[in-house]
């Protein structure tokens, strides 16, 4: 068997993380890291997690750029925020090739087509990351709970395309739960059920854990979670009726947790507020749902940026 | 002519204010304080207004409670803010008497009917004060803008009776705007809408002026006074159509202002939320008008107003 070369493109705590996962399932895997790059260069990732122990990810290629990898990557994943001002395409075409297949862990919805656009000859697959990690110091990560990768393939090449099926393996070889649907873009939607309504409520009561905010204003939850059902619906993407009910049942048994966009407010660098509601509002107002609670989150997570960047 | 006795309860920057007029203008003016007894006793209130210069007002008695007072009050005058915890009735009842008529200078909608339920025989004003003042020291009362007093009576005890117009006459004869309406709750519905937008969203945009706000977010500040303005509609208050637009033009003309909500917010204080967020669901809920945009805020304050407690 080949081993599988993968590229791993914003290798910060998910990306190291997934990446040292297929490192360790025998994998070939490179990372492109900015902040990071000297000291992962020179020491590899310390991989700190709950439930697989500590080891160390020693990439075969450190870079700064997609551009500088040598050879021809199999797998892309990109891993990075989606955010104003990042050019995903930009980021990765350096190191896409004909048999290149790209993968993408990232929030939001409505994503896809930007790089399905870009690299029409490519397989493109979706995933999406139920996992609680962060990056502790530079070049260490720490896997504190839950891990399971849902991929999907958004265009598969050839009927026999086993490669988003591979990629799971992989991850599932190395001990962390991964599978393949053929209803990612439905997936995504129901991962927005959920974060459309916490991560913004999250920074806007000021830093509220989930705990607090849905056992005091759970319907306001139901209402943002309403919206984004109904707007997954006439999208074409109808969510399961009990999904709402899932999530708050799920979401009251978690420990109180912060969001990623909290703690991307508190340490003052960007928070998805457009792959997560901007696309959503967008996609409602393409197919004429109406989302007053939805604007007015979107609207209000825009002042909380602006106010930020003043500070 | 017989001298008028007013007493101020909760003489804070807006009560000493009024107070101070109203003493200027010639009537006898006693005071509630709380927080300066001690300065105001002994010294009096320092006033310094930026078009009425700078006197000393001192009042002719200062009391740590309503029930203190000395002689029969012909008026009262509340300035405390309304929020839960307080008890407006309370506070006042102990110098209540056959013939007190009872203003109230406060913020919000719908808080006439606690007054009128506990005092039926008594005259009820009610008053709206559109003016920007603050304590900046203990016992000292900056006027900085504006001033204009516009009170109503909510149930005149007899045809002839001129009490809200007297009491408008002390206030523009101390050389400060006052005027008396017969639609004083249509006026509070006025106040309200910009109240119910500009509010809120200086304390959850994380301290953004009216002028950032409006030259970035107007949908949605429209968006809120619509929803105001239907509930008044349905409450049987219906507002001029053109209300929002002059509304907007008149804040867009304002020097960038914070409001009164961010104030309490940053001085770690409790927000008006109820009397001018809650009351106007309340309102909503009762005549069955959809307001979603309003729940959300209301709800967001409230998640605000527990995380502020919380630090």
């Amino acid at each position: 068997m080949n081993q599988d070369k993968v590229l791993i493109v914003g290798a910060g705590a998910i990306g190291s993380f997934y990446g040292a996962l297929l490192s360790k399932a025998g994998a070939d895997v490179s990372v492109v890291c900015r902040s990071d790059y000297n000291i992962v260069k020179q020491h590899g990732y310390k991989i700190k997690s709950h439930n697989l122990g500590n080891w160390t990810f020693k990439p075969a290629q450190v870079l700064k750029t997609a551009t500088d990898y040598k050879g021809q990557t199999d797998y892309i994943i990109l891993c990075t925020k989606v955010i104003s001002g990042t050019d995903r395409v930009k980021l990765i075409q350096g190191a896409v090739t004909q048999n290149t297949c790209i993968a993408f862990i990232q929030n939001g919805v409505e994503i896809e087509q930007e790089l399905i656009d870009a690299f029409p000859k490519n397989e493109i697959i979706s995933g999406l990351a139920f996992i609680c990690c962060n990056r502790k110091n530079p070049g260490e990560t720490h896997h504190l709970a839950y891990g399971k990768l849902t991929l999907g393939s958004l265009n598969k090449k050839e009927q026999t395309s086993n490669r988003a099926q591979n990629l799971s393996d992989l991850i599932n070889r190395a001990g962390i739960e991964s599978i393949v649907t053929d209803q990612i873009i439905s997936s995504r939607w129901l991962k927005c059920l959920w974060n459309a309504a916490f991560n913004p409520l999250s920074v806007l009561s000021g830093g509220l854990s989930t705990e607090k905010i849905l056992s005091t204003q759970e319907p306001l939850i139901r209402a943002i979670m309403q919206e984004v059902m109904q707007t997954a619906q006439a999208c074409g993407h109808p969510l399961p009726a009990e999904s709402i009910d899932i999530n708050i049942k799920n979401t009251q048994l978690m420990p109180p947790y912060k969001t990623s966009m909290l703690l991307d407010y508190e340490n003052h660098k960007t928070m998805e507020i457009e792959s997560i509601l901007g696309n959503t509002v967008s996609a409602a107002n393409r197919v004429r749902i109406a989302c007053p609670v939805l604007d007015a989150l979107y609207a209000l997570m825009k002042l909380k940026e602006l106010s930020q960047k003043n500070i």
